[in-house]
């Protein structure tokens, strides 16, 4: 099973690719640059959704939903914003099709059905909520405003990969508004806080929490917090951003909000997303040549049990234990399969569950049943043991958590040691080319800079570390005077 | 507050927009025909997906998505799907806008980035999925492919009102591929049957399950399935419907499975789906001219908690009694809100929440607290009562139940009271100008004498019950002879 996964080693962007649709997480669609996510990676996908969904509504949000299409007048309106992302835009023109005359079956635009305003396909949906908001907000006593939504976007993305980026994707965008800059920044820095959370204790993935350059920012942010992860390969993933907006979209549409004296002020704002692309930070993270390794948290089948049999009188027998421990282990809400298909040999089914990034495997032969054991295999290390049937189900559960926290510290201080602090120029290309990772070093603070090394080098500044450390030192590639380390790494 | 609604003797279209609107369920937006959905709105859908998602579930379903695009020619390859979708099609031709030569900030659809094919935004997504499934299935193996999407789809309207008649809207859609036909059919039935138990248990609307004449069937399918219920004013609304697609999407898409013998065969369809529009049918189905009627399982909030007091200090004093009662709900599951704003007066407040559907009130004063009661009045039958304080979390939870059950009985009531059998044509047109509802007549079985009715009197064939009883009768419009009587009304 495993052969049918490129190595690491070969090719990372193959391996990768392989690795996703074999696994049956996702697949291309016949729709360019569009991909089907498949039972398998929806699977997890509506974990990492549940779980989000409670951060949020624990910090106080509610969701709602808003209209896939924007009329083009309306994306115009803050224009930094329409400008980021014009060229990437889907756009709705008509409204009918018809019947291609004398060609039975075939249909075309119908000329007549053109649409009096273009409609852009939400690529984030600032504009159109901002417009909303516009009729929601009289005074201060309707605000904060603290409202999520779960929905497509689409980025017409010249290349694309699975996950990583498509032109359709799935994410939550959080958009909310209020009374005072200071509000406003807790809550951009508050959403920063929920992203690193999640991605640290449920993705299992250390990430540096950070700021973006200006020439990063989202298009119509005042400042943009992040989330930057490490890859397998030492390439930097952007896992999660959340903006400071400022009143720029409040001006864009025009909404004020009266305060306690009656006097009319811009609303200040935020918003803060996070998509589909966690699925590619996972697999990248924890992943190896035999196929997805999981975090317990979010595998969609955390334990499966496989029978060991020789005739069917041999399997009745080790089903009759299975259910039992089905039971049990559902009773504890771990997610639980029984394999008992026999279309499949043993070791045909352990190598799926591998691929499959199932984190805990057990085998379970007729020879156990007399010995009162069972065999366990971690997905992690690869490790297998036989143990004592009685308590197996409290073993396994606390063994869950064991897991989670491997894969975690396995990732962390990989990206320790992938980590490295650069002072010269040369070294810091030379890093890029064969020892890739996030490279910590001196930048003089210009746009023009950071623009000559993404040229150069093609690495860019992933963010300022927040809470930096202050160090005197001279920029890696112009020599002038810096006043701290920067984070530069190539990046998916 | 309800001087703000239409009262439904007055105006029943106003009366709904003006209810849907003011409650905070949902909004008309800036893009024509698409709604924004409110946070109320939208937790009324959250937990209508909970509770059909954990039902589909149940019955052996997992979830994936499919992409929101269909090119054109896919579109095309299931020509009686394609043919009934074709005229309400949002179509996207370019994927980029660029800048107005000379006018800055203004956008225009880049006329360079045209699309070789158009893509259609889904009305529906049987072209894609069976496009999809056709890399899925090789052998019986493959078999059943049990899959749901959660997802927005389009269709241009041109008369739409929130929640029944959007042009976005947001539902589910069931996909599923089968064996046999009599799987494809057992299945189609079981969904139907998800579907009744969900609007009688959960919507608490009454339905009747029935089959769609093929005038009525959905583009593409042999089999139509429904549920209808009926509204307040007598007019019947659909209210979910699943598809027995025969081998159609299979031949379209040639999509073929070896089955045991190895011998190839075009694999069996199905889809089901439900929407938005239910939020429609609850609304419709239980209101009044003070609000929102909402079932305690689908109500956002179920208990709310006022307090009625003087001063700070005898607010302090409820506040303290209210918060152990919010706790004890909490622990039942009980969803609560203790309602301490102090920008509004209690008369303000029950309006308000009686506006909203809440469906049990509490209402605690300084003198309740001395005599150890609480006052409690019932949304549906806004019957108030002084109560012990002691037993009241248990007494409101039994309540709950009672109330969800009378909600429905209200709604059955009305609804056999409004259903009638009728012999002639001139009483059948009469009833439905003065006195509408389900009209159960004969039919000939014609389209032709369908059509005729449709257009005479805007009634159509709701559906055929399913065990309907024989009885030998006359068409009510051609006097021919026919065996059974059929359910017509005037229809959302």
């Amino acid at each position: 099973m495993s052969k049918v996964i490129t190595p690491r080693e070969e090719d990372y962007s193959k391996w990768y690719n392989d690795l996703v649709v074999r696994s049956g997480l996702a697949d291309h669609s016949s729709v360019r640059g569009c991909m089907v996510i498949k039972p398998y990676g929806y699977a997890i996908w509506e974990k990492m959704q549940q779980i989000l969904d409670r951060m949020f509504k624990d910090t106080g949000h509610v969701n709602a939903y808003f209209p896939l299409f924007i009329p083009k007048s309306l994306f115009e309106a803050e224009e930094k914003n329409a400008e980021g992302f014009a060229k990437e835009c889907a756009v709705v023109t008509h409204y009918r099709l018809k019947n291609v005359p004398g060609e039975k079956g075939k249909l075309m635009v119908d000329p007549e059905a053109k649409l009096e305003e273009e409609l852009v396909v939400r690529p984030t949906s600032e504009a159109i909520i901002w417009n909303t908001y516009k009729n929601w907000i009289q005074s201060y006593r309707d605000l904060p405003i603290l409202v999520n939504q779960w929905a497509n976007v689409v980025r017409w993305e010249m290349r694309t990969r699975l996950f990583l980026r498509t032109a359709e994707f799935l994410w939550q965008e959080g958009h909310t508004a209020h009374a005072t800059r200071e509000e406003a920044m807790e809550e951009t820095r508050r959403m920063l806080e929920v992203y690193a959370d999640f991605a640290e204790n449920y993705l299992a993935i250390p990430v540096i929490k950070g700021i973006k350059t200006p020439n990063e920012r989202f298009a119509g942010a005042d400042e943009t917090f992040c989330i930057e992860a490490l890859m397998q390969d030492g390439k930097a993933l952007q896992a999660g951003t959340s903006h400071f907006l400022g009143q720029n979209f409040a001006k864009a549409f025009d909404v004020k909000f009266a305060d306690k004296d009656g006097k009319l002020e811009y609303v200040w704002a935020t918003s803060w997303g996070v998509s589909t692309r966690l699925m590619g930070a996972l697999i990248m993270s924890h992943s190896d040549d035999d196929g997805l390794v999981l975090p317990p948290r979010l595998a969609p089948i955390q334990v499966v049990i496989i029978p060991i049999y020789k005739g069917l009188e041999g399997l009745n027998k080790i089903r009759e234990k299975a259910n039992l421990l089905v039971q049990e282990f559902k009773k504890k809400n771990i997610s639980v399969k029984f394999d008992d298909a026999d279309n499949a040999r043993p070791g045909y089914k352990f190598a799926e569950y591998e691929l499959k990034g199932v984190p805990v495997r057990l085998a379970l032969g007729e020879r156990d049943l007399e010995n009162g054991t069972i065999e366990l295999a971690r997905r992690d290390t690869k490790e297998k043991q036989s143990l004592p049937m009685v308590g197996i189900v409290e073993h396994v559960e606390k063994l869950l958590d064991v897991i989670q926290q491997n894969i975690y510290l396995i990732a962390k201080n990989r990206t320790e040691r992938m980590t490295y602090r650069v002072d010269s120029y040369e070294e810091f290309k030379k890093l890029l080319d064969e020892k890739p990772g996030f490279l910590l070093a001196h930048w003089d603070g210009t746009p023009e800079t950071e623009e000559r090394i993404k040229e150069e080098t093609k690495a860019t500044i992933r963010c300022i570390p927040l809470n930096n450390p202050k160090e005197e030192g001279k920029c890696i590639c112009t020599g002038k005077p810096s006043t701290q380390r920067v984070v530069f790494a190539r990046a998916y």
